[in-house]
């Protein structure tokens, strides 16, 4: 059984960005503060992006300052999709940032405009230039994507083998459109670990197939270093109305928690939490906790 | 890994029974016509209750009549309160049934009107009167309890004991409300399937709490017999909006045969009929594909 976990809260980021209306920098930072509290020790705070593309994360930068002075001891990260987006959070105060780079050159092109070797080549002049920051890529795509299907844990150890060469050692593997499957899972934790066993690798699941929380305990039983998910489960895709986006965090805490993993985060605080964020923000929220009504609810029969 | 599932679908029963309205004979058979050309050899096709306390399930007599006509190679059973309603399940032609009684005995009182003792001597009465019939005994709250929580996994040993001796050795163990997770799952089954080796154990779990695929997961890599899934995730709680009701069976579906497990499902055939099913109902579905759409999703970033 699993006995110890490390849960990283994205929804900051990969919640409020599907999120249409602009969120309030008071309501994000409210939200960020009930993280905290409910014992978070890695938060992803926002992304450093085109305002132009996502205007939603115009205030990445502002939060950044506040919420590293405020708790000195949580780690805070960024997503950075270029060298830009890199110093602007290095010059924000970030330790720690998350470029993005899809295992799928379609997807690579569709979402950075680049090809796979001009990321790399991108992520190269990053890790030149700011050599202070801790790196951790994210490689988006590698359990499917939208546009080639499955793709091959042969490219995703290729690539990790490139972008170690430039100096990279941690390492996100994301699930991007939830086409992850728990043998699958196993198969490619398994391998990377098995291939770079000094590395650090994380997760991102979503849960578009209902297989999040899934894929979450397998990718734990395998080893994975931390397991990324969203406060409400917000996130899903702008396209797919209805659809589940991230892992819910208070779901997938609860679940752990019953089975005596150890997380450090206390549970009633962070439904707390996503019972607020659902009462701010008008966005797509999948956590099953926060629909269960406060009565016992009986079931007729079974 | 998981090589071989079986799945059986409760969706006619667990799923219908929790939609207000009711839905035309016509279209229940419909649904199941798309279940049994989904490849399923097990549909639980209604229950043999009170019209007065469940409208819904007033046709399953002429259900029962018909599908049987119609699909001699499926197993079709049915659930029933009392010795009442095993009688016209067996007038109705059905060769199994599923008594329901609880762990809990406050649930048990709430839910059939009966002591647990009380409830234990009228399925001695069924197994004594219909002696030809199947009997699995559903047992509910094993997972949990609306009113007493968890609970204790001696107290359900005992229970089998009891039923054991007046001659039943087919199980499903219900998670009534969905308080089930991973350890306490892995407990039950390896508890009962070491002290009573030779009888059948299935598993009956909801999805309450976003852990409806990953506690069939786990039961099914414990050993069980069977694992219960309504189509669309249909059910749910009418005391709980927006709450998920049963596993969805093409989430499930999909999961076990991704990773090469042999379920005997044509999961295409399950997703239209899923499709169908919402299309024609007004319930409660949980089941993810159902909200996937056709389109490719692009996520920005990861």
């Amino acid at each position: 059984m699993i006995k110890k976990a490390s849960v990283v809260e994205i929804g900051p980021r990969d919640g409020f960005q599907n999120v249409k209306e602009f969120i309030p920098t008071e309501i994000k930072l409210n939200i960020i503060d009930g993280l905290v509290k409910s014992g978070y020790k890695k938060i992803q705070m926002g992304s450093f992006v085109s305002p132009k593309a996502i205007p939603q994360m115009r205030d990445s930068g502002e939060i950044a300052q506040i919420v590293l002075e405020r708790y000195p001891n949580v780690d805070f990260f960024a997503l950075v999709p270029n060298l830009y987006g890199a110093k602007a959070a290095v010059k924000a105060g970030l330790k720690e940032i998350a470029p993005v780079m899809s295992l799928s050159e379609s997807h690579n092109m569709a979402n950075v405009k680049r090809t796979c070797a001009q990321s790399i080549e991108e992520i190269r002049k990053i890790r030149e230039e700011l050599p202070d920051v801790k790196i951790t890529q994210d490689i988006a795509t590698v359990f499917g994507c939208p546009f080639e299907g499955e793709m091959s844990v042969d490219a995703l150890v290729e690539m990790i083998g490139k972008l170690r060469d430039i100096g990279i050692h941690a390492f996100t593997l994301c699930d991007t459109v939830g086409m992850a499957y728990p043998t699958l899972v196993e198969k490619v934790f398994r391998t990377v670990k098995k291939a770079f066993p000094g590395d650090e690798f994380n997760v991102h699941i979503h849960d578009t197939r209902n297989m999040g929380i899934l894929n979450s305990y397998i990718a734990l039983e395998n080893g994975v270093d931390s397991v990324q998910a969203a406060v409400g489960g917000l996130g899903g895709c702008p396209f797919a109305p209805g659809a589940s986006g991230n892992t819910s965090s208070e779901d997938l805490v609860y679940m752990l928690n019953k089975c005596g993993c150890e997380t450090g985060i206390d549970f009633e605080q962070l439904l707390k939490t996503a019972k607020y964020t659902k009462s701010v923000i008008d966005g797509n929220f999948s956590g099953h906790h926060i629909n269960i009504p406060e009565k016992p609810c009986v079931v007729t029969q079974e």
